[in-house]
C-alpha cells in the first residue's frame, strides 16, 4: 500500500496548525504511520532556507524573485528526501503549507505572474501532488484578532496588512472552488467540530470499509 | 551612458578568474568604474546560499530539483541588489560565471531538461543579459593538471571525474558558437597574451573611438 499526502492551508490564524496535529494524532490512535511536516523547511536544508527567508524579510532589497526561489528549492528539497519516500513506504504525510501557499501568496497576493508560479511549483513538487488539501476558511477580521491574542514575534507576513489578508483569503477560495483536492471547512466552528468534520471527510475519502 | 555586463565562463582551471582580475585592474588603470562579483554568491544573501550549496554537496540527499533553485535564487538576488543598480548607475560589472554555468553544469552536464534550465535562468536574470561572455578555453587535462597544482581544498564540482569535464567544455563550446556575445580565447596561452587579446576584443566592441 502507498501512502497518502495532505497539506493544509489557509491564512494566518485560520488554526490548520491546530487542527494537523488533532488529525495526526486521531490517525495515530487508529494504528497509522504519520509524519507532520511544514513549509518552508520540513528538511535540515528546508529549515537553513527557511531562515534566510525570514532573515531576508528585514532587508528592503530581498528580491521577489529570489523569495520564490528559495520556497521552492525548500519544497524540492522537502519531496525527494523526506515527502516522496515517506509516501512510498506507505506512510500518511500531513504538511502544513505546500505548494498553494506559493500560489496565494506570490501569484495572488504578491501579482507575481501565476504562469510562473505555476511553472516553478510543478517544478519543484514533481510528482508529489496533495490527494486532500484541508482549508479551514475564517475571516480576514476573526484571524487578526487570533493573531493578536497569541502576540508572538511577527514575521513580515504577519506585518502584512487587511488588504493583503483578503487577497489570501480570496486566493484560497478560489483555488478550493478549482481543485476537487481541496476541502474547505468554516474555520470559525469550534475546533472539536472542525476536526470531526475533517476526521469524517478524510476517512470518507482514504478508508475504505 | 549605462554600465556594461561581461561575464566569464570556462571550465575549472581555464584561467577566468586570473582574466578577470587583469581586465579589472586594466579598466581600472583606464579611469573606469569597476565591479567584480561572482556568482554563484556576490551579496550577502547570495553569499550564504553559496554556503548551502557546497554544504549540500557533502549530503547524498540533496536534490538536484533544490540545487538549481537555490543557484537561481542567487542569481535573482544577485541581479536585483547589485548587477542591475551597479550597470544602471554606468558602471562596468565583471562577474565570474552566471547563467551560462546553469546551462553547462546542470543543463549538459547534470542532464536536467534545458527547457527548464533556460526558463529558471531567463526568469532569474530578468532583463539583466550579458553585453559579453570570455570563454578561455583549455583542454580537459589543461585544467585537471592546473588543479591539482593548487592543490586547494575541493569543492563537490571539481571532484568530479574527467568526463563530466568534458560535457562541460563542449557545452561551452556549443554556446560559443551559438551565441555572438561570446568572445573564446585559448586559455593555453600565456596569461599575458590572453589578457592582451581581451583587451583588445574588449574595446573594439566598447570603447568607440
Amino acid at each position: 500500500m502507498s501512502g497518502i499526502f495532505i497539506t493544509f492551508e489557509g491564512i494566518e490564524g485560520c488554526g490548520k496548525s491546530t487542527q494537523l496535529d488533532m488529525l495526526a494524532n486521531w490517525l495515530r490512535a487508529n494504528g497509522k504511520d504519520v509524519i507532520v511536516t511544514r513549509e518552508p523547511g520540513g528538511t535540515d536544508l528546508g529549515e537553513k532556507i527557511r531562515n534566510l527567508l525570514l532573515d531576508g524579510s528585514k532587508s528592503d532589497i530581498f528580491s521577489v524573485r529570489a523569495e520564490i526561489l528559495l520556497f521552492e528549492a525548500s519544497r524540492a528539497q522537502h519531496v525527494d528526501e523526506k515527502i516522496l519516500p515517506a509516501i512510498k513506504s506507505g506512510k500518511i504525510v500531513l504538511c502544513d503549507r505546500f505548494c498553494d501557499s506559493t500560489i496565494v501568496y506570490q501569484g495572488v497576493a504578491r501579482t507575481m505572474d501565476l504562469h510562473i508560479v505555476k511553472f516553478l511549483n510543478e517544478f519543484a513538487v514533481s510528482e508529489c501532488i496533495p490527494a486532500m488539501t484541508i482549508f479551514p476558511n475564517i475571516s480576514v477580521a476573526e484571524g487578526f484578532r487570533r493573531i493578536a491574542l497569541e502576540d508572538s514575534s511577527r514575521d513580515r507576513i504577519e506585518q502584512e496588512d487587511e488588504s493583503f489578508f483578503e487577497k489570501i483569503r480570496s486566493g484560497y477560495l478560489k483555488l478550493a472552488k478549482e481543485n476537487t483536492r481541496f476541502f474547505m471547512v468554516d474555520g470559525s466552528d469550534n475546533v472539536e467540530i472542525i476536526h470531526e468534520k475533517i476526521r469524517n471527510e478524510f476517512a470518507k475519502r482514504f478508508f475504505k470499509n
